[in-house]
């Protein structure tokens, strides 16, 4: 059964595709400090776009990072409010040699849409916006209340909407937040996230000497930065994935009987998983865990670069004064990142070799959260996606982190409605970011009847 | 008491230190593939010079890699050959940011001079060219034969030049080889150098996941290459700086109780050198033997750089599908390059983490060597020495790596008289290399001295 606004989407599909082809050629990476002119270029491009489709009070709202945008319709009297979440930043791009298309030149293939941030989070984020046009250009009004909260520092820890939330402005007043930012279990497969591992992402910097050292005159009598730092990561997890720092898995607050009973229904092949999904000969991990378990409900340490040295072609005999190497842990329910940290920093102090100083700093950090499943915001949402996609939602997990849903709880007290429509080979943080252009299609769908179904 | 070529060279030496200043200014980094171009400028330049003074059958020899130089003067008749060796390749200048002055713009500074290269090789082979200058300016004939070959590729393991030389040409007829390539073991302590460390340069290549992935979607299931290189690091030496490859030590022949008792009465304070040399907390490496027999005659493992993954500022949460390390071995007299690349190789394969394909390429080796000490060749450089720095000579090895000297005994018979000039805070390889202006002055006049010695 169409209704008029879904008739306007449908029928305005390719324009959609195209203004996100345009968002997607802005190299808004959060997290490089060059690239900083293109974040707010982002913001200033969806602003406008809300302003154009009527949405009010719009506006960019400076953070210490990059900007916020903010808009809102409080037009339906009596009906609850939304908050709809949705990030504009991208992560790096690199490696570029992999991608088969640049990634700000944005290419259809297959069925897909081809850009970094294609999925994570300009197309999703996008999908938020047209549902709210396709509604207000068809309906001159929208079913519910809306506040738009768009940010640009998603990929680099969120400080920026961390502290306009903490600060409780009212901007915030809501009665949920609708986040879109995740993604379907399967292909076709509705899907809710109710849980997010937190994280704190940290750099070991080692210190060995005052300069770089030739490595025949001093090799065997100056301290290696990288043999130092390899030496504390072998002693942060052991070669069962099992993380070594003490104290660290205390308080943890595993999955319930029935949670874990749903996830052992769901379509999962680990097979295929391994060989299609991670191309890996063997996967890794904790024994006694399904993989599931691994990535949603266990913590995780993982080692994302090491930069320092000599990293060019060929050879240079060089024992560098200093290497750094950036470890990131994700954190479960009954962890906090402050305890966790401390007890990292703690633990790496300790088992520091000879010779070195290390520093142990903190980049950002999120906390884990869950959220509350029996409210009438995601019976909308269930109803909402059973209408478009013909089947029962599932209920699942993330492995990411999106800091920010704990905040909203915590200080704005908003349940949040995390409905994606990413699939799980899209490449996310990876060359090769892709969007599924059906799940584009059918994911503004879902979310124009998901607010009819909440204002009803 | 002068000569007329120690006048010459005293007269000249203005000139000789602007046109080592202009071979420096030339970045001839024979590891990185752009500047291919200007390693084989560098060896014209010295080639032309070579013409300039006089040498004659100047030209470059080509090999797959940088070119050679050579050059000889053949009319001492009755009189030995030496063979003159140096190299006019540099190491890679990074980090740039550490350098004082730009590496390739030369400056004095405190008597010292700054630049890539002006010790290692560039100022050493210079002093070697300007004492043939000098020589055959103030007495128009040398007082041995004299052939030179220098190489480009010292720094990159030789190729070139160990091709040539066990190709056993007639360039390479001789009695013995002056190698310009080593240290004073302290200032105005003239040195000759009789032992070196051979060398295997590798480098580990771990692949996890066909392609990157997001650290929260599969964190706790795909392998971390990162995580993996550090697990094989770790036991590839223990924190006592004792390498745990099964066999690597064995067949290893230890300093006689002579060289020991000689090294233990250098001029040598460890808190001294730990302090202003090294400059670290604390030294490293194996218990029971001493600094300059764990840099000089035991065999030692480095990382130089670990590419791969995320290097930028800030935060990617990437499991980077691979990474590489980059490991160096030094060895020592009855270690061989080809049995120790072997044993490590095997022993990498088997300890490889779960999960990971690991390739153990290597990219360049050396022979350790030792020299006899008991020629005329030596004794006439003990006297030239004597006579430019009124002391003794001592007799060290060295901890690094000049692959060339075992190949020239190998290959072609002759004995190395390996005499240096450089000083141990040179920062060879390293940000502000220097050489120190008054020795550039009297190496010049030691080789002069030599050169008259050797032909007595």
């Amino acid at each position: 059964m169409s209704t008029p606004a879904i008739h306007y989407a449908q029928q305005n599909h390719p324009r959609f595709l195209d203004e996100l082809k345009a968002l997607l050629r802005i190299p808004s990476i959060s997290t490089l400090p060059e690239h900083k002119a293109d974040c707010r270029k982002a913001a200033q491009v969806v602003a406008d776009e809300l302003k154009r489709i009527g949405m009010e009070n719009v506006r960019l709202i400076d953070t210490e990072g990059h900007p916020l945008v903010y808009a809102d319709w409080l037009h339906a009297t009596g009906k609850p409010t939304a908050l709809c979440y949705g990030h504009y930043d991208v992560q790096p791009p690199d490696p570029l040699d992999e991608w088969v298309s640049p990634p700000f030149e944005p290419q259809e293939r297959n069925g897909n849409l081809y850009a970094r941030g294609a999925v994570d989070d300009k197309g999703q984020m996008y999908m938020e916006v047209k549902a709210l046009e396709s509604l207000l250009a068809a309906n001159h009004k929208l079913p519910i209340n809306v506040r738009v909260l768009l940010e640009g520092e998603e990929e680099v820890g969120g400080g920026g909407i961390a502290a306009f939330v903490a600060s409780k402005p009212p901007e915030m007043k809501a009665d949920f937040a609708l986040v879109c930012d995740s993604e379907m279990f399967a292909p076709n497969l509705p899907t809710l996230c109710v849980g997010l591992r937190g994280m704190i992402y940290t750099e070991l910097e080692v210190r060995g000497a005052k300069s770089d050292l030739h490595s025949g005159m001093y090799g065997g009598a100056a301290p290696n930065p990288f043999v130092a730092l390899a030496q504390i990561i072998a002693k942060l997890k052991d070669e069962n994935g099992h993380i070594l720092i003490p104290g660290f898995y205390d308080g943890i607050i595993p999955p319930s009987a029935d949670e874990l009973a749903a996830w052992r229904s769901l379509p999962f092949n680990e097979d295929e998983y391994r060989t299609h999904e991670v191309g890996a000969r063997e996967l890794v991990g904790e024994s006694g865990y399904s993989v599931l378990e691994r990535t949603w409900a266990r913590p995780t340490l993982d080692v994302h670069g090491m930069p320092g040295g000599f990293i060019g072609a060929g050879a240079k005999t060089v024992i560098p004064a200093k290497a750094t190497a950036k470890v990131s842990m994700r954190l479960v329910p009954g962890m906090t990142p402050a305890k966790s940290f401390a007890q990292y920093k703690a633990y790496v102090e300790k088992i520091k070799p000879a010779g070195v100083d290390v520093d142990v700093r903190l980049i950002h950090q999120g906390d884990p959260c869950l959220v509350p499943t029996d409210n009438k915001y995601m019976r909308a949402a269930t109803r909402a996606l059973h209408d478009v996609w013909g089947k029962d939602t599932v209920y699942i997990r993330s492995g990411g982190s999106i800091p920010i849903v704990g905040d909203f709880a915590r200080h704005a007290g908003l349940p949040s409605v995390m409905m994606g429509f990413g699939l799980p080979d899209d490449n996310l943080h990876a060359p090769n970011e892709k969007f599924n252009l059906k799940n584009f299609e059918l994911g503004i769908e879902s979310l124009i009847r998901f607010f009819g179904e909440a204002g009803g």
